[in-house]
């Protein structure tokens, strides 16, 4: 083995790593990609790679529980921080939660990573297990959110915040499927006609505005999405 | 060889492979799974199975095909022998089309085939085209049926129906990813409380009562599955 090839990389090896291989796993397929394929990706001797993960398994898990860190950090956190004692606050946060997770899903940087998230490969029991978990707190989250909202707008809706927190997460989530940058749809285009939809549908109150203000650093990095 | 081993499926061969492939692929990961591992499955000779198919990409592609078969035959032919002159009409096929799109994705005799539908597997791109070809026309089906609805009813909705068509196709097709058979929301729940959602979301009419008169096999096959 040349001395020269085996290079670590600079910053972050572990989410660098994470990011390599997730690129990989969609380019030719998880069970296609060898951990030997991962290192030379990165130009990393086998032992460098083995350094910071024993398996593939375990990159497969690290890079879902990447994913899932990107959505709380940029969703959960930020909703978290906004005061939903009011009835605009509730409503805020529920708009703000919409467009941040449109945001990550559709966020070119973290997209190898993200994608990942809803791909069906096998993982081992215990390390699936705790995937799931983190995917159904994020729904208790979401659904926590809209029964605010719905209560504090004595919400005439006969939808259950189960089922529309459910709905919400999937048509979101849904999006990477269809997505294409530079489309018509842009991702400022997409939150806005799906807060409509969400906001009429699942809270039943047409009396909600169209454009709420936002945080103006949401916005702007929204609108960044739109045209990349 | 032993010959005994080498028995041809009864009926339908040809779907009886995909079904047993689609499962394997699941199971224990598409690129980990071997043209040896179908035949085997199926108790067939390795040239028993290529005699219906040269290759696994060409079983990923028919699965993928008979899961739009199946979409088109259940849910869109069946929408297009309704009525849709009327509002009611109209309204109707809407309806009609959120309970039978549910139903296809809920159904446990053809989960196999149209899970395959949503992953991410490598495909040669011709094939790969002609899948997605199908997939937006099917979009597109939902879109002129929202367009219609929205139309008829002079809606107010600010929804354009091509991101309405994405959000229901998104939120729908989703649910294979939550739904658990026996759970408390039934296939005929989802499908009163996504209906909802959506009328009111990309419709902007409350005026629509919550249930409308359905086909009987309509109604009957979806509470057949509530409970499986």
């Amino acid at each position: 083995m040349l001395r020269e090839a085996t290079l670590e990389p600079r910053q972050e090896p572990r989410q660098e790593i994470l990011r390599a291989a997730a690129r990989l796993f969609q380019q030719q397929g998880y069970d296609a990609t060898s951990m030997n394929d991962v290192a030379a990706a990165l130009k990393l001797s086998k032992g460098g790679l083995y350094h910071h993960f024993q398996s593939k398994d375990e990159i497969l898990f690290h890079i879902m529980s990447h994913a899932m860190e990107i959505t709380e950090e940029r969703v959960i956190n930020v909703v978290r921080r906004i005061d939903g004692a009011t009835v605009a606050g509730a409503e805020e946060r529920l708009r703000t939660l919409i467009r941040l997770h449109i945001q990550v899903v559709l966020s070119p940087e973290d997209r190898e990573i993200t994608v990942m998230l809803h791909e069906n490969h096998p993982l081992p029991p215990t390390l699936r297990r705790k995937i799931n978990g983190r995917k159904k707190d994020y729904v208790h989250f979401v659904e926590h959110i809209i029964a605010d909202v719905q209560r504090k707008h004595n919400s005439p809706s006969q939808v259950t915040p189960r089922a529309a927190a459910l709905a919400l997460v999937g048509m979101i989530n849904w999006i990477y499927q269809w997505y294409k940058p530079g489309g018509p749809l842009t991702g400022e285009e997409i939150a806005r006609q799906y807060s409509e939809i969400f906001f009429r549908g699942a809270i039943g109150s047409g009396a909600i505005g169209e454009s709420r203000k936002l945080p103006s650093a949401v916005r702007s990095s929204l609108s960044g999405h739109s045209d990349v």
